[in-house]
């Protein structure tokens, strides 16, 4: 026992990091799993990539990510579900149960916010058999509400169960990020109301100021203003025994080497998150 | 009619006018009423500017602003009610029913988001009586979750309604801001919940790249994504009918002469927001 045994890396955190990389600085680092993303797979093909965190003795905590699901017209629907489709075919090769969606925002010049959230849904219902025949779970992110118009237009917890409840729970699931959903008044009602849909609980902290680039103010865990005590019981009394994955997007941290940055990680998740 | 029946100047939007300059900006462009903020208002002093706006023939729409009502500890209590008890009898002396209630955030190095709003709650409760004595409401602006941590720690109309409700309709409202609240997944239904709990309703839009400083990120109405047709047809179907402030927070528009920025604000109040 390190302390570890539930700590995930996602890939993003050692932006970097090649593939090759990353899995080689989680076995030295003693962390037994990898959040993988699509474009850094990409670069040497799935079939590598699966072999190389397979024989590294690795679990895939998830594959980062599909959605982007709000384009209007025929062609760009046709696109989401081909691309969606290939992400969960991918995730189901990588051997990972959870394809982590973010959904898209509104489109093109478009305020049309219901409509979007509506294409959501739609495209939601198309996938999910296909989800379950493959056993991957669509795993609906919702984003923090800044993130509404450029890149989610799910903004909390309780409007991705919404969507996700349209389903049976081993197709579709909700992630937990501490990141995106720390402010909600409902916080606590809707980990609760999630349960078995969780598919992934991420975590960083909230940092300030926000940075320039609002996609990249996230900080280690314990660097900011979130309750990981609280929360992480929140997410244990409502069954979650699954990966914690830690997704940092910050300029900072993806200028220290990867190994301190795994360190740290290690450190605050024994010190904030693998307590009680 | 020239369209411009619920126009309001919030003061901010012309940040380089003084109380007199604002004053005699809207009287020249045909604009009905002000919502003064308590810093101008102090640098004449509140009997001189209460005659100044009524000389001018111009409505106060609300005071901007109270709150801030999260410090801990006795002092900070105090103090705080103080305040909010003065920013109370200001706002009647200027002729207003409104008072802005910006909550305040995460006091200090706190991470006690449940212990902070807690204290919002005791805090309304104490100074709504005061509030009835003197014909002002105080009207509790949830602010986009992108400030809970540093600004207000009420972020949902919904959570400022659950505060509101515990009290007389006359002592304690809710604005509506259409940049805190356009992606709220529960729009409609909570608007049409806060009925005549509506103090004030603020516009401006959401403009894409979010700036250097979060605070500064709002635009003129039809400058970004939100949909003011919807959101107007949301609160007049409310019961609705006071005023309609334009409230931004942005440098380039500060940099803007005032005379320009009220041209704007008209053109786009008529464009956008005034319709059907």
């Amino acid at each position: 026992m390190n302390g570890l045994e539930r700590l995930s890396l996602n890939q993003i955190t050692t932006k970097g990091w090649s593939l090759e990389e990353a899995v080689r600085g989680c076995v030295e680092a003693g962390i037994p799993a990898i959040g993988l993303w699509r474009d850094k797979v990409a670069e040497i093909g799935t079939a590598r990539a699966a072999a190389l965190v397979r024989e590294a003795g690795l679990a895939v905590s998830s594959l980062c990510r599909g959605g982007f699901l709000t384009a209007q017209g025929e062609q760009g629907t046709r696109e989401a579900i081909e691309d969606n489709r290939r992400a969960l075919e991918e995730a189901a090769e990588l051997g990972t149960d959870t394809l982590v969606m973010v959904v898209g925002g509104l489109p093109g010049e478009s305020r049309d916010l219901v409509g979007a959230r509506a294409r959501v849904a739609e495209l939601l219902a198309e996938l999910a058999p296909y989800a379950g025949e493959l056993g991957v779970r669509l795993a609906i992110e919702p984003l923090h509400p800044m993130f509404c118009a450029d890149r989610a237009v799910v903004s909390t917890l309780g409007q991705a169960l919404d969507l996700a409840e349209q389903h049976p729970a081993d197709q579709v699931g909700v992630v937990v990020d501490s990141y995106h959903i720390w402010w909600d008044p409902q916080l606590s009602e809707q980990i609760a109301r999630a349960g078995e849909r969780i598919a992934s609980y991420q975590v960083c902290d909230w940092t300030l100021p926000l940075p320039a680039d609002a996609l990249l103010g996230r900080g280690h865990v314990g660097d900011g203003c979130i309750d990981f005590g609280s929360l992480g019981a929140l997410v244990a009394d409502a069954g979650y025994t699954g990966w914690i994955e830690v997704e940092i997007f910050n300029q900072t941290v993806w200028d220290t080497p990867g190994e301190q940055t795994l360190r740290t990680m290690a450190e605050r998740h024994r010190a904030h998150v693998a307590v009680g």
